[in-house]
């Protein structure tokens, strides 16, 4: 078991509330860098910021590391697009970071994006694969996707009170500057992704299609990201069967309609609860609070864990010792 | 623990008749890359050459992978100057590859990589690190960095008959290109590793230096390009103990000098033997006759498993199967 994790950004995560990730702009732009290393090492590297909000919810790179500590699953780090350099060994997708999808063509290499990661998915010698996302600002361009594609236009927010208006508006403005409609990019995945996308889903999209045509066992780790990148394939023509597999906190966001997407996208879902009402811990308060929810492959680290007996209080503890062990090192 | 591969090229490989890496230029210069895939995935990812020679001799990659297979130890691939793309994640130090060191400054960027290496290695989390590299023709530059610190004149080899002589005349030249004497670099492990040596050793000194000085267990894992490296080390005036690794191959190589070297270093020196004449192979009986040796951090994980308790016998065994599956992706 492989968790292939497609970091990168997009300056769409700049557009002020649409993102709990990072404190300051600077913070955000190096969250996926930190994520990496986190999942990695379990401890920062060359990061230096603690993706930590204020109020004190860690990152969700700490539950999935606290998994991977737990059952040990091999990780392979894709740069695609990241802005700040990580400790984390990455194999780079040959794309830049995703430009504000208000402008034209945010997304200009999306396809040697998807080609490079498909390929790599070809080449990879592994039964079974979860791929998960780190980028801020990621559903808001998972949005636009899903838009650009004509599907349920519905995501998932790391903010409590979901900012789906704000993001629908940035979405019809990046729509415009790429001379798109909704429903635009029927069938055009590429088209879609380039142009209201961000370049982790270009990667997620083409190391998905190159697993699924290696006959690999599939999960999309991650909620309404991961829902998109499904879409993506979708759209490519792919029919056979995959898995999202998600947290409790995002399939409990009545606005991101996760059971319906999931469904008319014919793609399994899986819905995996920590039990964080069991603990007693700020990251476990934060997360019931709705903040932060998935990402970095928690639901797919979630949903491994469960399927391998391991007890969910022996997770929660271990997300413990992973939060110590990473704000311990903080500034 | 952590096993940190250091891999990269210098174009020393390119003089005929110095190394058995790889079966032509464009094969050697790929090995590093196919080495780094072998230890990370057990198997070619994006590599198409397999790194065996024509008369089956395996890459050392294949006998660490078959010990990490074994002993599940974490990974980490610096890219100290890569000439091929790697389908394995990478950590990049600031460095080409290195050029011929018959040509003048043929590593100028060493400080930046050594620097880059030492950096990562104060950052990294762990308590115990092996040091292994890959890179054709390693012995050679070795050499002349032994030569320039003035350091005991002899390096082990890839082949069965040590062509000692012909590298003793390439390192000359290579001296001479730079205006140095031997012995003229003595203190001066930068200046050494510029003039005569190659971006992998100027990486593997950082990387234990860096971790020296943060007080890990330290284990350079390989033959007389480790003691090149430890000779770097001492003359940046570091005196605190660590350990050198190697196989009962290059420990046999009398042309080596490697328990000399080690003592006038005051490196501790581990050798392990496989036991290679109680298996049935052609991979076991090429390295009987002396091929390879070494590399790619082999003596580190042969050492590694004997101190975890592993029966070699088991360790045999797993080779055969990692050669067995890495061959069978051969053309």
């Amino acid at each position: 078991m492989r968790l292939l994790l497609v970091a990168g950004t997009t300056r769409t995560a700049e557009i002020p509330g649409l993102s709990a990730a990072g404190a300051s702009p600077e913070a955000t732009a190096a969250t996926p860098s930190a994520d990496a290393e986190i999942v990695e090492y379990g401890d920062l590297v060359r990061g230096e910021m603690v993706p930590v909000s204020p109020a004190g919810c860690p990152t969700p790179a700490v539950m999935t590391r606290a998994v991977r500590e737990l059952l040990g699953f091999e990780l392979t780090v894709l740069d695609a697009g990241l802005a700040e350099p990580t400790g984390a060994p990455t194999v780079s997708l040959p794309v830049e970071p995703g430009a504000d999808i208000r402008e034209p063509d945010p997304v200009p290499n999306a396809e040697d994006a998807f080609a490079a990661g498909r390929e790599f998915a070809h080449d990879l010698p592994d039964e079974e694969l979860l791929v998960g996302e780190t980028i801020p600002g990621g559903t808001t361009t998972a949005l636009g996707v899903l838009t650009a594609l004509g599907e349920t236009e519905a995501v998932s927010s790391s903010l409590p009170e979901n900012p789906l208006a704000h993001k629908r508006e940035v979405v019809a403005e990046g729509l415009a500057a790429s001379d798109l409609e909704p429903g635009g990019a029927v069938g055009d995945p590429l088209l879609a992704v380039r142009s209201v996308g961000d370049p982790v889903l270009a990667g997620v999209a083409g190391v998905a299609t190159g697993a699924i045509e290696t006959g690999v066992d599939l999960t999309l780790a991650g909620g309404t990201q991961m829902l998109a990148a499904a879409a993506l394939v979708r759209h490519a023509g792919i029919e056979a069967p995959f898995r999202v597999a998600t947290t409790s906190f995002v399939a409990a966001d009545e606005t991101a309609a996760v059971r319906e997407t999931a469904t008319s996208l014919d793609v399994n879902l899986a819905v995996t609860d920590p039990g964080f009402e069991h603990g007693d811990h700020v990251a476990f308060e934060r997360y019931l609070a709705g903040v932060a929810k998935e990402g970095v492959g928690m639901g797919g680290a979630l949903w491994l864990a469960e399927r391998k007996g391991i007890d969910m209080s022996q997770v929660r503890d271990r997300i413990v010792s992973v939060y110590d062990r990473v704000v311990g090192d903080g500034p």
